[in-house]
């Protein structure tokens, strides 16, 4: 009989913002496969004796999927409940729904469980809300990490600037220059509040605002490291009226 | 001493899918301020003497938003800690943010607790995810109720469209004849994968599944109802390969 592989969303770092059924499956679980992004506050919760991080390899490498996906049915195969612990929510730039298709054509029972994505919790947890009825009508959550320059970059940012939505980049810190720079050409405003927020939810919660066009000296006055976020639209200014 | 007010997420509506923290709050709370759509099974849990429905008054409209923030005012400076629990995420199409700056412009303690949103955890219950590296570099969130063909429609489906992204429609059962005709007349492929979420994570959860050019008859044939979600793009196909 295999055992279960459960795709868990982790929340975006404070324990509290786990789901119920999340900490039942990780007190559960045979197996806990997990890399760094649930952060330390959760990590250190799990017995160690069930961890195993393949975020990286021993030279320091990341982890190929192919491997983690082979360890996960192995696992399964052995018996194991196991839980794939992911950062936020599986199915937000989470490769979940890779891990998901692979373990349905392997024959291995899985249950995805939702997380708190940090792409809300984390401007939440600076007073951003991604949506509000004066400032955006739609909220787009994108990957930052693909060069907006180059021709077969899978971004549209001049379609993203033209929903007039809040704009949510993961992965976002070092291609800030490039993205603001895209958008800017694309035709918004110069003045179209921007916030970043490092660490949401966490301990060393970072938070630099200010345009498009000056947030990238904001980022590195403040200092803000990955993981942040960044939150492009109107909603972003609304911090300053309740603080 | 005013109480605090706690701005809680309830998530999709599987009671496990609370977070700790939306629990431990729902229990220490002196008063729940909540509407409908958290659902039966998280509401029915909550003691009734310490509930109170703010979602429809007595003559069955609306209550409007100016009475919702009133009486959180009043009961936070009565003393009472207030748990004013929305479905899903309180930021994202919650009115979350109008509430939050309520408060703040009145001087209430207020505290935004991040929930799981439907528009993430309804297509995951239906083993869809809203992004994947083979179909979508992005997701937008956007609300189906406004009629597309009108002039002042704050939703531009064309820009979404051009995203090339996963669309994810709240609120759309309704208008789905009208979106579903603007997003073909901009352009997207008539083949394009589309799903229904109703009550997802509960109870009587239904899907419907179709295109672009299918899904109406689709909903009329399982007879979806709201609360539901719209699922646009290729992702919308890959439940397909897992069951
Ligand atoms: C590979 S993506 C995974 C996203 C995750 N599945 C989710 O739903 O939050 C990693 C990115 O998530 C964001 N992130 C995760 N946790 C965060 C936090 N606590 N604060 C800010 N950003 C965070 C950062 O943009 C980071 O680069
Ligand atoms: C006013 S919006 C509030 C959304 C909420 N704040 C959230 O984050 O899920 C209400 C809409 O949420 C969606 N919804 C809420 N719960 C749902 C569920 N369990 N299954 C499917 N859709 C749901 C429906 O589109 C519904 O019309």
């Amino acid at each position: 009989m295999p055992g279960t592989v459960y795709l868990v969303g982790s929340g975006p770092g404070d324990p509290e913002l786990l789901t119920v059924k999340a900490k039942r499956l990780l007190e559960d679980a045979d197996v806990v496969l997990h890399d760094k992004l649930p952060g330390p506050a959760i990590l250190e919760a799990i017995p160690e004796a069930k961890r195993e991080d393949v975020g990286k390899r021993a030279g320091g490498e990341r982890t190929p999927q192919a491997d983690i996906n082979a360890r996960m049915v192995e696992l399964a195969r052995e018996g194991n409940d196991v839980v794939r612990l992911k950062g936020g929510d599986p199915f937000v730039f989470g490769r979940g729904g890779e891990e998901m298709v692979y373990l349905a054509e392997h024959g291995v029972p899985f249950e995805v469980v939702p997380g708190i994505t940090s792409a809300v919790a984390a401007p939440a947890a600076a007073d951003i809300p991604v949506t509000h009825r004066d400032h955006a009508s739609s909220v787009s959550f994108v990957t930052g990490h693909e060069d907006p320059t180059k021709e077969e970059s899978a971004v549209d940012w001049d379609a993203l600037a033209a929903t007039g939505g809040t704009i949510v980049v993961l992965m976002g810190v070092g291609k800030l220059p490039d993205y603001t720079r895209a958008l800017l050409d694309a035709g918004m405003d110069a003045d179209t509040p921007v916030a970043l927020v490092e660490k949401g939810t966490r301990p060393g919660q970072q938070v630099a605002t200010g345009t498009l066009e000056t947030i990238v000296d904001a980022r590195d006055e403040v200092g803000i490291e990955p993981p942040a976020v960044t939150v492009i639209g109107g909603v972003a200014g609304i911090r300053e009226d309740v603080q």
